[in-house]
């Protein structure tokens, strides 16, 4: 390995809560992939939490004694030139836009969530002209660059990126990450002891197959075992009987779509009683905050466990290592389907599992894909699609059809009444829609 | 054509109401194909008002002249028994099972219809195996014979045989007629002259263009002139601007995805109000059976039009012409998918323009499909290919994950609900789920 | 239709000796599609000829006593200007070109043939540059006009021009043409009676299915009857047996692969004694244009049938009144195959069976390949296809593959030599590889 | 690991001179996979072969110290009873058939070789019966039983075997295997840390990119270091300049399509003077008969591997461990082709790149498939099915229809005699061509 050069890495929004999971993964993993340098870069609005974040990383560093440098600059250009990774973890419109992402849908009797259904999509239509911009400066700047896309909705950011750019991309959840830890645990195992495999793309798939060892534990998980659910979100009883037919293990965010009526009504009720989501994560930010600013804090704070997303920065430094050596591993990730699903489009975006090779991520064709999943795969991939083409036309017809289609609305005239308060909602971060 | 054999055709529910309209047009088709065997069939709950309607068929070929022998009978296999075509047109459960269809969905809040969601599959599920049964017979019996299927719900009926069967089959529906009437009627120019093409499966599908004496007229029917509906559903406004951005004219059960609020409303209000569609057509058939008693009717009565489904005959005699003759002409069908559309099944049926050859249709690929409807469109074909194998099996998982999967069905449990009320209520006439 | 507009048909070598053939096409047609202005163009070295057949049409038309203009002219720019069709017939490097073509792959022990193998290959290679440099005026010029393209290697050109401009095309062929007459005249029916299935791409088919007055007659011709051939090519025998297990009617241009052996054998042979079939040709077009000087001629002359390209008028003028009136008649056409043969890009073209509508050709899905010829027609399809690119990029490495790749050549080393000598006996006509 | 239970292994063509290599490599993997009971076993003519390898087989085992019994014998059905692999390696008709598959082409001015061309077509042709013979038997007493097929033509085998069985099968062939080795060794790294990337079916592919420790080498291959073949077959110079376009390594066996004229006659050169490669194989084989023979042999000797299959028990025991252990490494195997490569059928078997689960191999979709190269492939694939049709059915027209399609056969007329001369003189082995 010795001729391998020592390596740039930019981090668009670098001040982030989520940066210091990042920081301490890279100095985990600094023996396999050397980081010569480290770019926290983030925009005016974002300066203050860049320096309290900043100023923590570059304490992490030097209690390392490793020989990283980290800079943090509002200079997007100079961060982004010759880089090898460039990351991207960032909300268009702040935790602001989020609420109003929740809000506004539940009060037409619809279904708030940061990343499926009508707020989902608001959060695509605000970021994906932000990301295709900086994907212009990676093309000039490090046409070589891996950009590893944390943003969400993840699938759909990948998928815009790839349709219209020439940057290469992967796109990173750590829903499937989670789902391979709990495995692991569950059974007692070594997580590479492990192969669920991953049928479907981001925030919607389904467990077909989960190897422990060599056995397959599917059956088990169906019949009463897969109580499992992302930390950070509401658990709810499955219809029993309703698993085993299924044949899969639906992850969490089917859950949105299978049990919506019940989802509806306990995010209607959460509203009243904590405020959304995006209300409850800008409580703990501002804690995090807080800690940060801790001239003595020299680690990870172990509350940003609590903050949702965990594993992040080990899905991340995975991927950089597997991509930089060449381990071939396996990571369940997004990345165009070409034949994987002969149903899907050649560049949707779907989130399968992929060898990691030294030229970028292969996948691998799912074995057991249940034929009545096909339908809801399809009309998800079909509203995201058409999002992302609204998305980079600003075209009102492409963002009705999309939202219409979405098997979460009841109604065209509901999707039009959602789109038309939403668009005006949002209208400073939309210049598409209002030019 | 004079070394063409006489033919014989057989009617499967031939006691049905619609009969006297096929015996008028096979009777003026009598030139060009000459019947020389009528044979209708029935069952022994049938047989009261097979002598009804076969006795008015007698006297309607009385009065033509022609030489075309009518026989009623209950034996199936004799009426089968080396036919050129069987049609059929039958109602397992008769319009007892219809409103039991129409009413179970609608008090769980779902809509509730005779080919759309749970009714509509409910009727697959008791009609299936029955037609199954009859291809058994016509597999050995006449295994040359086309079987033309009327009966709803169309496209599952005719997938079932395509995949169950060797009989050669096609699916007919009268919807595509009556907007090709419609078209022609609206510019004012010969059938002949219109060309509108048809992107969809039975009961779900979009007018894509609209060629009327060689010119492109679906921009002006998408910009208002659109208000096309078969003359026995209500009719709502579609959301301004929709059309357009659709890029297609949705045909009317379309309106039941597209206005699931809407229609729900109307339904339950038309249901408290008229009872369901199966209590008027109940009312309607009781007229009609009064008039055909009639010993001095000699004609189709005029009030058998306002049943609902007109142009049937035409659309049925057309077919078998067109196959017996080989007349190359284009028709709009319900055949095996092939690789028309590229994200749907080989062996799922669809209903698209169809050149109509000696050896059968061939399919048009159509030329114009919007991307956003297609995830629409797989998600039924999912839940309908999902229904025919549980049909076909008895297996209560499948039925519950082809009702879950149901676009019109809010949550798992609410499919559960209704699965079981539903199984329950038209017990009798499924046997393959409880044995 | 009296609201549609005369029509201006421009013909892209209009010197060439079928002009006349055209010219009595669109004469006899006027009632139905009624052409104001024929244009004649030509490039410089074709001037004489073009003024000898623009007279004869001029005389012919003014005999015919019908209002269309008919203009002669070297300048494209001007005939191309608002056309409703364009047609092209020419030939890249005159006959002279053919000859090298014919003979330089003979003298290397390989098929020399115009339209397939090394000679079509570099056909097309002269031709493509030249055909898309016609399509940058029609873009520009004729946006709405229909190429109908003659020029050989049809499917090739077509194929170029769908890929690598947003010209209307559809590539002719009289081969279909021919088998249909064939077929009607073996069963004593009328053209409109017979419905043979084509499968393949041009110069490379297989009729699968030869309806007559709706019966399926193949395995008669399968049986012995098949002795059909062009007019202008030799009869060679097939091996008993081979055609009914191949279960299709191999039409013409598939003997240089089916029997390669004896072919090349033949070609040599009458190389020898006669020259090449371009030096025959050459003696009959020099008859030809005795002929057309004549300024009492009127009327096309009888000896242009022996010319070899028979009912190509008839097929062009078909096929223009049918995209005019929107007939929806059955003609075969060179096409992008879309989704019609699953084993093919979407982009390659192919010929097939289309409805010919007002808005284009639409392809029927063939219902019988047989397995067996899958390779075959995959092998050619890719040399062609290789070929196109090659043609025009000019890169070397491209045709060296695409020759290398051929089914008719033995070896690596072949197809470099043949390639390096017929490069350099081209290259006044390959700008695009030396420069 | 400690549950996994002792392994049943048996050898169908126990008797062949490679088995000790297979013994040597469990006796060496026996740590991470416990065989329990190892049986050989060969048919009446294959006795006095299975007595003399199954005793070296013995004496390496008793040498090895460990508790691994070997069985010999001719009853096929107790061998397979209860096994956990069964790996077959046989030649129908003994060396003395592949001669005549080598010589009787050649005679005829085509290609003989053992699993290409008409040789490979008749040892496909006697062999696919008996393996399905085979795997009647798997199906009834070792449902479960992996079977791992060594016998050529490995991937026609290998879809027979998928198409008309439930046997759960894996291909394998030292090609690949042999590439690893050599890139490894011209790179100077371990195996694990190249990663060639290959594209196509058994005996005919190409290596479309070649990883060396996370570094692309195609390039520097193609630019001349490619000078890599198998040890047991001729060196020939590939044109200069057409690796480079070809854009590809291609394998070995590509030799015989891209170099048909220089093969061949190397090849008839080669035949007079040292006779055929069977011949060779014969004098190879009697000399290690007698090796095995010595009673104080208790290892494989060395001369076993100039016999031409190296690593073959290397690649046997590897896919063995990983099926066993679910290591999910990468291994170049035959597998159903699925999505994999669109053009080609989902039954058809193919050879890439899979990562080996416990359930089985997932086949890796390659990333850079030349266009270029589709027509051959699909060419050669076309051959495979119709001529694995041809073996079950005993068809004739079918077996006439693959030869004439194969690319290496000039003609029908060819094709035919070579037919009928061969059928002839395999008479004995293909029953179902004489029944």
């Amino acid at each position: 390995m010795s001729e391998k050069k020592a390596i740039k890495v930019t981090v668009i929004g670098g001040g982030s809560s989520y940066t210091p999971e990042l920081v301490e993964g890279l100095i985990k993993g600094y023996q396999d992939m050397p980081i010569s340098e480290l770019w926290l870069v983030d925009i005016e609005e974002g300066k203050h939490k860049l320096e309290i974040v900043g100023n923590l990383a570059k304490r992490m560093v030097r209690k390392s004694g490793l020989p990283m440098e980290v800079h943090l600059t509002l200079d997007r250009r100079t961060a982004i030139k010759g880089a090898d990774f460039v990351t991207t973890q960032m909300r268009v419109g702040l935790l602001e836009a989020r609420k109003l992402d929740e809000h506004i849908p539940i009060s037409h009797g619809v279904i708030g969530q940061e990343t499926t259904g009508p707020g989902g999509m608001f959060k695509a239509l605000r970021t994906i002209p932000v990301i295709l911009d900086i994907c212009r400066d990676i093309e000039e700047l490090a046409p070589d660059a891996w950009m590893l896309n944390f943003t969400n909705p993840a699938g759909m950011i990948t998928e815009a990126v790839t349709k219209y750019s020439r940057v290469k991309t992967v796109g990173l959840c750590n829903s499937p990450v989670n789902f391979k830890k709990f495995l692991a645990e569950a059974y007692g195992v070594d997580e590479k002891q492990v192969l669920p495999e991953f049928v479907g793309i981001n925030h919607l798939h389904w467990v077909t197959s989960a190897l422990v060892d060599g056995q397959e534990k599917l059956p088990e998980l169906l019949g009463g075992k897969a109580e499992y659910s992302a930390k950070n979100v509401p658990t709810l009883g499955w219809e029993p009987g309703f698993l085993e037919s299924l044949g899969a293990v639906p992850t969490y965010y089917l859950r949105y779509f299978y049990m919506m009526t019940e989802m509806f009504e306990e995010m209607k009720k959460s509203l009243e009683e904590d405020g959304t989501r995006a209300d409850i994560v800008s409580r703990v930010e501002k804690e995090l905050f807080e800690l940060y600013k801790d001239e003595t804090l020299e680690d990870k704070p172990k509350q940003l466990e609590q903050r949702g997303g965990a594993y992040y920065s080990e899905a991340a430094v995975n991927l950089m290592q597997s991509l930089y050596l060449g381990r071939n591993d396996i990571q369940t990730l997004n990345v165009p389907n070409g034949g994987v699903f002969d149903f899907l489009p050649a560049d949707a975006s779907i989130e399968v599992n992929c060898v990691v090779t030294a030229l970028g991520p292969i996948p691998l064709v799912p074995q057991h894909i249940p034929a009545h999943i096909i339908g809801l795969l399809q009309a998800v991939k079909t509203y995201e699609s058409t999002a992302i083409d609204a998305a980079v036309s600003g075209d009102r017809g492409l963002a009705l059809q999309a939202l219409a289609h979405h098997p979460l609305i009841p109604s065209v005239s509901t999707a039009k009444v959602i789109l038309d308060e939403m668009l005006e909602a949002h209208k400073k971060y939309l210049p598409n829609f209002f030019s």
